[in-house]
């Protein structure tokens, strides 16, 4: 019926639009296509761009297309409007995105927006919350059914306070102290008998969440379940909101992204043509961090520069131990952080990890470095030199196993995310053992 | 009410009863957690530790533990049954898990099954499609509303047919040819005045996918508008299956999981533990192919082996300059394959990203090379040496931006999964200009 937009087309259209002075096309245009397409055109849009667009739509036209941003998204938008006219649309958000968007706000700045907000109080509580944990991600609920309600009363019940709900997704039954004991789909409600109590049917056994479980967990756990939604319950079991399949999705992406990206060793926050300035901050350090771990490196081969002289050939071999090395901890480091990740490996399983790791290293070793010190040997013409670089490059597969497993699961131990760091270690390891085992055999052996 | 499940503590229980011969507590236990939970138990325990509980479960019990699989382990339990047992839940099965299933399996074996199955008919058009398409992925969809029904005869519609659904997402309404005219949500439904028409309260626009759209694309798709479910349809608009927020979750994972891999250079079907011999197919042959890219950079080192025995200090320098654009190459290059991946960058960006890049790499070297000039300096106590290094990081950083722009997006062009082979050639790019740069500069400066 229809085919979703393309977004570059989109995009290309508004600017020209926009080129042609044709302003009112451009505006109209966006009110026509979703507001999710909308949202991914205004935030694609550079800042000068949207401008006049902005200063067009209205403030509840703004909240529909807020809603579906992500933060950095929202807060570009938002400091392109002034404080009035931000407090209009933030009254027309949903309340999660609201306080998403306050979140990435200065303290002063937050408390005057929410100050002048007619519905602070909706908004306030979910502030409490770290962005990325469940309380952080939660949405409101409406208000919930009782265990002693007839299916046709909860019925009703729904007709008359579910009006405005963008989604329904479970119905969350309270006993009269506001704690969860029930949940009912809307499809076994329909289903039912009226005249059954809603505690006949209901299913006693929710999984529940706490308000501070980590994001990532919350949303392993609704994928795990097939749920559409988790509720999030505070000490006492009362439902203080509810996680939506939607915003797990979001988390997924999210912390696939962060994962790639700290695995690659840039920030997190990286994004295709970020300010300059920006991408200096996100690439710069960790370019730096690495010409420490380089340094060490550069080190060990110094120790060797008398050697290397009597025999040039040594630095020909270099990068291939070195990078091999390299590759082979780096296929171990990055199965391990992933299975991390996916909750498919544990802490506990080190030893494990570590032999079956090592078996896989020595027999890598075994056939990379037979083939390399073949190529050696025939390539200089020197069977010693083939000897020294396959029994270096087996040294540095067992190296490169091991600190692809015990660094990855160290980090975790150590509450650090595996992704942040690890790369920079085990490369430092392949580095400073493939350069020390290599030259320091060839030392021994071909002077 | 109910926490969820601690995986680890329910592989160690069940295995802590078999341990004692407590075969039939094992079995009970399994049969007392969440079917989710239970498939998980079953995948992580080994062959042989999992025999003696698939013997005792029921077709019903080990169906329902299958559904929730991916297809590796799915096949791997199915490898251990019997070809009547086998058929027998596979009947039992969610027809597009079983087609999953009997995707795995060889031709021959797959058409027996076939044959032998009461329900074929469900699952074969499941099989019509590559795994990894709509059409793939999708699900069976139940009797569909009428335009012309009143909103009274579709909920009595859906009390008699929807008996047995799992979960109920949207209400697709079909016109007399079968082909989709609308969309209504139950909760539309039951907010609906009882005797206004399906067609009055259905939203007629519907995004719909084709069969054959990549499930990738289709994942996005339904993240982009937060839908709960997309109707997949024919030329003609007739609709052929759903497919639904869970299945969605789960690609996501799967496609995040495969450009992490892919980026580290091992298979995507790399996994924790796998037997050694599978484990070596997906680490080894990317080995030997970066090991000829190494062959190229040692080729350029081999070139000035008389120039480093002359002056092997250069020898300590090589692994900063190679790393350092190494380590640059992979943040441009990543960042490239992720917005690419998320659809936040297109090929028509090619100059752009270019431009962009090039600056970030010029401005990255300048810092990063007159800090390691520096450091030279200071170290080696010769200027000239720092001068060379610097220069040959600024130019190294420029090929880096370059082939961390260029490699992706060209193998975007070409149809090839950017993740798949970017690493190798960017890290040629950088181990080749950089040497080829720093020696090349020292042989002329130095000497």
């Amino acid at each position: 019926m229809v085919d979703a937009l393309v977004l570059d087309d989109a995009v290309e259209t508004v600017r020209l639009m926009l080129g042609q002075e044709r302003l009112d096309d451009a505006v109209e245009y966006i009110r026509s296509i979703h507001p999710a397409d909308a949202a991914e055109v205004l935030a694609r849009l550079t800042p000068e761009e949207r401008l006049p667009i902005l200063r067009r739509l209205s403030p509840e036209e703004l909240a529909h297309a807020l809603d579906r941003m992500d933060e950095d998204d929202m807060a570009a938008i938002a400091r392109q409007m002034g404080h009035d006219r931000l407090v209009d649309v933030l009254e027309r958000m949903e309340p999660d995105a609201a306080a998403d968007l306050l979140g990435e706000m200065p303290e002063d700045e937050q408390a005057t927006l929410l100050a002048d907000m007619a519905d602070a109080d909706e908004v306030a509580p979910l502030l409490e919350y770290p962005p990325d944990t469940a309380g952080g991600i939660m949405n409101r609920v409406g208000p919930m059914l009782r265990r002693h309600m007839t299916v046709a009363e909860a019925l009703e019940f729904l007709r008359q306070h579910y009006k405005d709900e963008r989604e329904l997704y479970y119905l969350y039954v309270l006993d009269r102290h506001g704690r969860l004991v029930g949940v009912v789909s809307l499809r076994g409600l329909i289903l039912a008998d009226p005249d059954r109590r809603v505690e006949e049917i209901m299913n006693p056994e929710v999984i529940t969440v706490r308000a501070d479980m980590d994001q990532e967990e919350v949303a392993r756990l609704l994928a795990r379940y097939d749920f559409l939604a988790l509720p999030v319950v505070d000490e006492e079991n009362r439902l203080l909101g509810i996680v939506t399949v939607d915003d797990v999705l979001d988390v997924l992406e999210e912390e696939a992204t962060e994962d790639i990206y700290r695995l690659a060793q840039v920030s997190e926050r990286s994004q295709v043509f970020s300010p300059v300035r920006q991408a200096l901050a996100n690439r710069l350090p960790w370019l730096v961090v690495n010409l420490f771990t380089a340094f060490l490196a550069s080190g060990v081969v110094s120790l060797f520069e008398e050697t290397i002289a009597r025999a040039a050939v040594l630095a020909t071999f270099m990068p291939i131990v070195a990078g091999q090395g390299g590759n082979a901890g780096t296929q171990t480091m990055t199965i391990m952080v992933r299975s991390l990740a996916l909750g498919e490996l544990d802490t506990r399983d080190m030893w494990r990890a570590l032999r079956y790791e090592l078996l896989i290293g020595l027999l890598n070793g075994l056939a990379v470095g037979t083939l390399v010190g073949l190529v050696a040997w025939a390539w200089k013409a020197n069977p010693m030199l083939g000897a020294v670089i396959a029994l270096a490059m087996i040294g540095n597969m067992l190296a490169a196993a091991a600190a692809g497993v015990v660094v990855p699961l160290t980090l975790k131990v150590l509450r650090v995310d595996p992704a942040l760091a690890s790369s920079i270690f085990v490369t430092t390891v392949t580095d400073v053992c493939g350069f020390f085992f290599f030259l320091g055999l060839g030392s021994a052996v071909l002077l």
